[in-house]
């Protein structure tokens, strides 16, 4: 693996390299680790990397991997750039041959997200979006369960994500994320939506197979002279007929990362909170509510082969980030060596995911500015 | 304390007398309990009543009881009827100079709502609604705290109320309960968003002080031939600026009454969740989360007035009803003896409640038949 | 029902009286309110008695009522004195005719105690011990539970039941609760273990079933001056061969009422927190977790007979408390009626259960007195 | 890092190793991964190492690793092995100059382990001990405020560590783990308090920083025909007069590996649960109760600096086993390279913890036989 972006500091650059080493499948070999040369230097020596494989940027980093023997160079490109430059080394990659990892959202615009589904489409290249939280294993015994209908026809879905980090405007603040996230020219169209609305519609639409088909958005700026939303509320429509709400925030005081689902079909419910990933509640018509455990009895195999320690040792963030990494991984090998991947690991997130986050983003920004009640999507 | 309704077997007004008699200022006198004189007469019997305060319908009880002597006769009328027997014994009993309690929502219809509010006026006699959630210590403690400016400026309310019971066609089967609140004929425009919607708005509206100015509204019917709503979400504008998501249901199968609200201020949040109704949580922008609790320490007086037994000894969804009983007997106490009562009880929903809930209601169903996005409330 | 006790402002007298009014089947009709003559006057008075009903003292109180008709008469006394004073009127009311309920524990010491149990018998008069805890439904679930086998043999007991109040020298202060029970001259030979321990002996055996047959015990005055312990950990052998840990503390900083247990048998496990007691956890040993719920689905008769308001909406301390005196009075009615009360109300806890409370008390401090492991119990 | 032990499929094996790869710091550049030299070799190449670092057993791997140039060679031994099986490849490692990583406990006796404390000091080598629960950072936290005074002075310890995997006669089935755990040639002389129960006091003892000086125990054998301690109950006297209790157990029903710990000092109270290892609470005498969180506020140095990601996104058990790894990288580096290093990574279970550990064992399971009611520790 070759990183572009990620230097040392970078929050999601190490999230990125401690979930692709935990399972001694992924080794970093080179990398483009920021835009200053320097800082990209700093930063491959504090990773252990030999400095031939340091790169100044990530067109560097591309040519000359692809100059070296197979088996030596890089199998694949992990970008942790902010969003404005995915696109550029996603492209280059795929052109040159590369298999990528893309953090979320795919791109700063929609038409940069469809120019690359036509790259990955024509070059037939494994792409992963990391929408790390399809990773949980109880976000795959969900799944699982609504896909066996063991809760019936999907009546109702409330996902949420509520984060309190930019309740004051922190941008203005040398604080690094907050700066780039809260800026039009890096981050999009979108603030809060575009960094963790996206997750959370990517979580909906995962577990229950179902996709949203209209939207009625009402995003805030809160906090005063921020340019981009840091709150939104979203009323949705699935395809069969389902009802959803949605809200994520970056101005919901004192909270973490509070993502959580809750889906009612017409046999049960369930519901799970990311913050205690390791717990997915079942609730039934007319039976005990049922808790559901990493590693615990009564799981579908989804959930158990993304599992690595026994029930009541918990699982967190890495190793749900770390089920992307392995399953790419799994998923690459068996490419490379000719083999049809496991169905179990066949499972990350992709280019059309991407597409559609994007789309999602362009129509609740669309909605929220338009009093008509329902947007298509 | 007379009563209107409630015979045996009926769920609310059983939930009334025991909150009435919980701290032994209020004694059960009278009541008509029925419809059916002799359900009504066994009803009596049961409660231990003599026979000749047992009446065959309201209109001869607050007739009977006005010939008897102050200090025997009943001191008010608890009316615990279906949502459509609420106006006649209000009225009657108002025109008659008895004060009255009265289950939520206040009337049938709006016009009902806005003819007793007149009567409240003109008579000048007390009217409690019992959205008994409010009588819970912790929201009378979170209450507290926005007032005084803990939590800063609001910006973000979500409350919420699922519950899962009418899940299947409940109605079809011999479901007292599920029969009134799903019949157009006695139950008025509105099914979930009646029956509990309304508690949720009287919830956020009572804690936060704010008032809701616009809403976006989507119901839905989801069980087959059911003829009132059973599912809605809404998204709200407050007052101040304020950003909100109601959203309640009756088929978010495997729920109780999860009756929850989290509001979020410049300076923090608060959470409340009704099924674990003695905590509440406490986040903070830069300092640890707190767990307040009913009885114990760090509370405003407010809190403090409505709790009966130290710490840790659970107090429950009776002990808050019977906080609109006790403040509405001691009021009621105060002014029979033309004294000024104690601030701290002067605190129990009014018909004014009941009014604005009733809007709620017509607001909320217009709304969602209407393609524009925002109906003023 | 008459009280001994109890007089405004005291905690324990409060919370009989709300329990026994919450059904309406028990009124209080007299009281013997306090040893002071005017302090019991002026309870009376707050408590809208009959000035005439209003005694100077227990003594008084059950001769006088000794004289009125049956039917105007109290039908039974409570007794909520502090521990040194209740063998006095529980004698003489029994002695006399009355019924008693009559708080924990049973007596000042072991001799009262069995005298106590004699005239019982002699008299064959229902007597009530208000461990109140064993009044929740899903205590009575547990109980049920384990009863029918659903846990398989019993292997292990972990009950305990930590407080902080005591945690400084409060009995230093003019709190009258912390005053009487680190006195030996009013508690008895026990602080802390006399107070919260015999509940969490009484709930251990009621919920499993068992007796405890030898115990090792480590008691502990923490604060300097204190007369009586005010920690105790103990480690317990059962009839069957069941191990288990018994823990009470009234030093444990920061704790409310954290009466908790957790039982394993060969097949699965159950923990109840009295915190929140409306949940019943079940463990199994190859199938997901249960969580049972007051009210919801899946419960056995004695908890449903225990419970009074539909699942989610709260029951609490007074509820659980209320249920012994409403099972006292169904009993007592159907003695007094000369019919056989229903088995599900048969469920209070008796002079038995106080003997075997004030054995507990005595062999604890005899034990850790001890050099010797294990004394027999 | 070279690994003794730990073949494919077995559980401990590949928790060290993800732990030991996720950072970043430590790379598996060899290992004797079986007894069998066949099983050894397919490890080693399902874990992509290269053939001739792949070793027949412990003894040829440190003998040939010791011949290959400094930078080249493993720089210390991980050892993941049965007890009886540590000090064989730990006292070899040590003779030949290789610091070590030893899962617990520490050995299969007494005597092994006094063996290899003093091979420890002679060689002045690093050693550290895999009692991973210490490597939470909100274990870290309660270190810290227990020694910055903030609960005042130490009253009482409640720990816990009970499981149920062994409820019934595993070790007949093929279950590997069961089997070596239950049998005393491999596991010593004790079963649960061995493998969990040391755990347990070594929590206690790090977090309070007090030291166990008296104990008396109750150790049982539930399950038919088993050879060794299922379970155990414990009472304890800390080194300050504080008391405590300590149970384990493996026949727990239903119990993942709920390791708990609650601790109570004059000011205040604190508790941690290792299934939701990243909330820490704080009970205070007069203060509401506070939820410290990883990542959050108001932490301590101790806490942040073995925190890899932002609040709310949690760490769990492999994040806390790589403290351990990490903290030990950190310390073998700055040795070699001569520096101090930072003493906030100088923090690791060692070979004291050890021996340690191991005389808890010999102790608990001396006073367990013993009609003496307590044993100096």
């Amino acid at each position: 693996m070759g990183m572009a972006g990620g230097g040392i500091g970078a929050f999601i650059g190490a999230v990125h390299r401690m979930a692709a080493a935990l399972d001694g499948e992924i080794e970093l070999v080179c990398g483009a680790f920021s835009s200053d040369p320097r800082k990209s230097k700093a930063s491959g020596e504090a990773l252990h990397l030999p400095s031939d494989r340091v790169y100044r940027n990530y067109e560097e980093m591309i040519l000359a991997e692809k100059q070296l023997p197979e088996g030596e160079r890089m199998d694949f490109i992990s970008i942790v750039t902010p969003n404005h430059v995915h696109y550029g080394p996603a492209k280059m990659a795929l052109e040159n041959g590369f298999p990528v990892v893309c953090d979320k959202p795919l791109s700063f615009d929609m038409e940069e997200a469809l120019e690359l589904e036509k790259l990955v489409k024509e070059t037939g290249l494994l792409f992963a979006l990391t929408h790390n939280y399809t990773g949980y294993p109880m976000v795959k015994q969900a799944r699982a369960m609504v896909k066996r209908g063991e809760l019936g026809k999907i009546r109702k879905v409330v996902v949420e994500y509520p984060q309190g980090w930019l309740s004051t405007k922190l941008e203005d603040t040398d604080q690094k994320q907050a700066s780039w996230r809260t800026d039009p020219k890096r981050s999009g169209i979108a603030g809060a939506m575009g960094d963790i609305g996206t997750h959370a519609e990517n979580l909906a639409e995962y577990i229950t197979g179902l996709q949203i088909t209209e939207l009625c958005a009402d995003l805030t700026t809160f906090v005063d002279g921020r340019l981009l939303d840091d709150d939104g509320n979203i009323l949705l429509h699935f395809n069969n007929g389902a009802k959803g709400i949605l809200h994520a925030s970056q101005i919901s005081a004192g909270e973490e990362n509070a993502l959580n689902i809750r889906i009612y079909g017409e046999k049960g419910g369930l519901e799970w909170r990311q913050m205690e990933p390791n717990s997915l509640i079942i609730k039934w018509l007319d039976q005990p509510m049922q808790v559901l455990r990493t590693g615990g009895a009564g799981l579908q195999p989804e959930a158990q082969a993304h599992t690595r320690i026994p029930a009541g040792h918990p699982e967190g963030y890495l190793e749900a980030f770390g089920n992307i990494y392995r399953n790419f991984a799994f998923c690459l090998r068996a490419k490379l060596q000719g083999n049809e991947p496991d169905p179990l690991y066949q499972d990350f997130p992709t280019v059309a995911d991407g597409v559609r986050g994007m789309q999602f983003i362009q129509k609740v920004v669309e909605s929220s500015k338009s009093a008509q009640k329902w947007i298509s999507f």
